[in-house]
């Protein structure tokens, strides 16, 4: 039986039940993170834990474990894994208030869950994806790593029935991100991808790729670009901690590049590879 | 021990739990409606219902109970509330789906709560409440009564910092509404209200009150106003379901008219109340 960790105590995964006045069911008021693990290692532990706590920061709810309290429940949850490579899943949300009412009573308890599921880990280049564009009608702070998800999973939903892994969000032409990952453009050899503004959630993995580039001597550009650069580019990627680097090779009805993955794409896959625990 | 209805079943309040893979407590993938209850008579209820089914669609939650099984939870519920009045709750999300994953599981059977609280009866008009103006940074299907509701929480709480009592919320100084209620001013004795577009959430009150005025002979617009026209109105009110009307004598900064609700504020609650089912 697979166990979880909810307020507390570890359970059984079928057992975890929240309450329905959880203000993560009634209003989406909560904040997660997920963290890839590599042979047991959690990667970029120290920048996922400091995104949790500014997501935490960001819509006010207090911390609810120190940093050794986290540690203990991953350490516990990872050791009944079977699997090496795994993703830590952790969600707060403000707790449970009763009756029902928009504004947070003071001083609530955070609920806390923690999940590890097995993650399959790439050892090459992942098979080459289709994205979709979709207009961005999410909210104005998508860098808070929120669960008010439910613009990012109708986008999702769109681009699926079309046929693409994920949409190719964008504001009047504008690349943002896609629904759960961050996108990457390869013009003459060199990098581009959206800032990380208010419009985006600022992905490790995205970051990491930057330094990745930047380390092998490549240049990349942190400025906004339209639909029709992606279209024109000579590579395109996705990012995302648990994908790593995805090649796309087709936006809509636009072929990129010559229609497989790019040279710059794989070479920052295998960077990335390497530079994985071992 | 005071019931809800849950999936199915009728549980104590303080038993009532979902699994912590609803898609509702993961993602916000679900919606809302709230039922006004006057002298156990649910008001408006064609109204609320077909927005239920509105929603239910947008997001393509299959329609979990018809009408009648629908009426026999009311029913049950209300037949076990001791007040008079009440409001009726319902949350209904896209159900349980495990491991977590964007993109939704086909045939999933929903998560349907419905729970009843007693609702103060108004029988004279509410006292006067003042409005902080805050960009609207919410997505851009506020018309879905959708329960990721993280925006309305955050920008709720920046209003109550300043004293309000909701948020004037604006986009580019262009008004959309609260964060649970809609506006209303009065401009030498018209009525202007946003229009019902997929900026705001068309209130059945909102309606309601339109419906009223016009019948009493007021002429009323429902075309886009600013910040400014707000500060200079004659007066200005807020509608929802469980407050009715509300006078609103301060936005931020400015007094609005002479400070005190007004005659058509006045008149216009007094017709709500009148038509209230008695």
């Amino acid at each position: 039986m697979k166990e979880i960790y909810l307020n507390g105590e570890f359970v059984a995964e079928s057992e975890a039940r929240v309450s329905v006045f959880d203000r993560g069911f009634l209003f989406a008021d909560g904040v997660y993170e997920a963290i890839p693990v590599y042979h047991r290692i959690p990667f970029l532990f120290d920048r996922h834990y400091k995104r949790l706590c500014g997501s935490l920061e960001a819509i006010g709810i207090p911390f609810p474990m120190n940093e050794q309290e986290w540690m203990r429940v991953f350490r516990r949850l990872l050791d009944s894994t079977p699997s090496e490579n795994a993703s830590i899943y952790i969600q707060v949300t403000r707790g449970t208030q009763h009756p029902r009412q928009h504004a947070p009573a003071d001083n609530m308890t955070p609920t806390v869950l923690v999940t590890v599921s097995p993650m399959e880990l790439p050892e090459q280049l992942a098979s080459p994806v289709k994205i979709e564009p979709v207009e961005d009608i999410r909210w104005l702070r998508c860098d808070i790593k929120s669960i008010s998800l439910l613009g990012n999973i109708l986008l999702k939903q769109e681009a699926m029935k079309h046929g693409a892994a994920e949409p190719l969000l964008h504001r009047a032409g504008r690349v943002t991100e896609g629904a759960a990952c961050n996108y990457f453009i390869v013009e003459q050899e060199q990098l581009r991808t959206p800032p990380a503004d208010q419009l985006i959630l600022s992905g490790i993995t995205r970051e990491w790729v930057i330094e990745l580039a930047r380390k092998a001597g490549m240049k990349v550009s942190e400025e906004a670009f339209s639909l029709a650069e992606v279209y024109n580019a000579d590579e395109c990627f996705l990012t995302s901690s648990t994908r790593e680097i995805v090649p796309v090779t087709q936006a809509g009805e636009h072929q990129i590049g010559n229609g497989k993955p790019g040279p710059v794409t794989k070479r920052l896959a295998e960077l990335f590879r390497a530079q994985r625990p071992q």
